[in-house]
């Protein structure tokens, strides 16, 4: 939808491999400590001293994760780069390095691969993490974004999915559910502009919801706040592909039952609004939605009073023995067994 | 080449992708003592202690990288080990864990990709490096792989590329040129094959090429043999895209020259005479087809004692004041300006 009326087009070929590199790489700083040896060897070297290292990787494919029709490609760099680090926050860790590989069709001239990587050098500078790598390479078809995050934490810090206790809160930050929709205004625009390419679609009373969409962040912060507060998780999960996924997540992996409140759900009142224009139930979004990319953790109960009224954190339920099952208690107070459905429920 | 009259063809919808992941996943052993925590949260976590870590990734693209008419999927997941392993070994250091993410197209059977599994899994158990995670989604167009590859090391272990000195040694291990005659001789089976499908060919003859081409190895066990020579290479890379390719990367990292010495070169017999069947001038092979993966270094000329008459290694110059530029000095003894020309010199 934005688009340049004078494209400088500039065949990739023309710099070849090491030249491709060399180019789209020039800008990458060196700011952390634990890096030694950046890009330009076999290998990247790191030195993590006594702290352990956490890393994590994802593969994105167009048509598959992105959709190139709505995601401009400066957006789809960033978010790259914060979905990988989502999951290191996840571990209650520190981002510190990444590599990004990236292959394109020959469709893709210069121009489009540094606005995606404008994106990523972006996100590496907002989230102070250092690119140590990668490769460029070509693609048969489209673009496909290789990402490994690498963060350090002292041991004692680091956060599993598997330690909750049946006693345990269930917490969660920011608002959910806004991702999913910011997709569904944007795919009802792209069906709009096929039809009609000199629309100008008004977007503006969507904001929030494109902008969680098109530029989520990681929850970095998370970490200092909870350390701030002198509490520590006893488990926790990005969210990626939805509330409800990333609940039976945790409770399967710590051995434990589950009661979500629906009336204690953050929602946004943009998300709200819109699930009603489209006439969509809110909380079929919120717990199914993926891509909001807070972090959901659970905490001893004796934490409460730390983190009550706390507005970077919602308290949505409890955790509770395993054979009480996983549950959405709704506002009409029954129990309905929470399902891991993700994105597909919501395709339904 | 090699199939299955009654293939087996499993669905991988069937499974969902955390049903696959486990599925695919539940051979890999964790047997490294800094594996904390593998597959299974958010992010792996890791102790390297003392030691440096080092990491290096790579992408493989099907139609690009690899062809799936002779390339059969137990090996291709063996190679893609392979290849990133080669990077920390150039490094002098010890490979100990590895990311696998796969991205497949809907054509693919669970079968085939539990195929390439057990390849991966080889490579992992044969060099002993841990599996700790990965992405397994689908793709529009063929097979996608990347490869994240971790490495330890001491810090005064490391080689880097630019520590090359104009008197030292230019040395190779192994012998070179087979893998790409290796593929050579695939392709032209190929062709016969899409002339004739019951077409019986004898590939004896060119056994060692088609291995190096379809099972390369990491030479992991050079960093034991140099250390127990009390040799510390001054400069190291591997060849994945050609000896003269690498050798000028060590000379521009190294700000040096150096002096190849044709009549050096360490080439099978096998290779040989295929370059002879092929007419193809042996030489521009050597030192131009790539994917050998052996190492080349540099080694002080002290050094030259420890090293001379040992097997494994090949003398094949050495380097020079930068001015003199980066030569191949022929039989003739003529000097011939060397080119990064890789595989493209080949196939013009």
């Amino acid at each position: 939808m934005i688009e340049d009326k004078n494209p400088q087009r500039t065949s990739i070929a023309q710099l070849g491999e090491f030249g491709l590199i060399e180019h789209l790489t020039k800008n990458f700083d060196v700011t952390q400590e634990s890096t030694l040896k950046s890009i330009g060897d076999d290998a990247a070297v790191l030195d993590f001293k006594d702290k352990k290292v956490v890393i994590s990787t994802d593969l994105l494919i167009e048509g598959v994760h992105f959709d190139l029709a709505y995601m401009p490609l400066k957006h789809l760099g960033y978010k790259s780069v914060v979905v990988n680090l989502s999951d290191i926050c996840a571990m209650n860790a520190r981002p510190t390095q990444i590599t990004v590989s990236v292959a394109v069709s020959n469709r893709f001239p210069l121009e489009a691969l540094e606005e995606l990587f404008e994106g990523i050098t972006h996100a590496a500078k907002e989230y102070k993490v250092d690119v140590i790598g990668g490769d460029t390479t070509s693609s048969q078809k489209g673009l496909i974004i290789s990402i490994t995050a690498i963060g350090e934490a002292n041991e004692e810090e680091i956060v599993y999915r598997n330690g909750a206790k049946q006693t345990d809160l269930l917490v969660v930050t920011g608002d959910i559910g806004a991702a999913y929709m910011g997709l569904q205004v944007l795919e009802r625009e792209k069906q709009v502009f096929q039809v009609n390419p000199n629309s100008q679609p008004d977007l503006d009373m969507y904001s929030y919801l494109i902008e969680r969409q098109l530029k989520p962040e990681a929850r970095k912060d998370v970490r200092t706040l909870l350390h701030a507060l002198e509490i520590k998780p006893t488990s926790m999960i990005d969210i990626s592909d939805g509330l409800s996924s990333e609940i039976i997540h945790l409770c399967k992996q710590s051995k434990v039952g589950c009661n979500l409140y629906e009336d204690k759900l953050p929602l946004d009142p943009q998300f709200i609004s819109t699930c009603e224009e489209f006439n969509i139930d809110s909380t079929t979004v919120a717990i199914n939605g993926g891509e909001d990319y807070e972090l959901l953790f659970t905490i001893d109960i004796n934490d409460f009073d730390k983190i009550k009224g706390n507005p970077n954190f919602s308290i949505i339920g409890h955790m509770a023995d395993e054979s009480e099952g996983i549950n959405l208690v709704t506002r009409a107070n029954t129990q309905i067994p929470l399902k891991a459905r993700g994105w597909d429920a919501l395709s339904e």
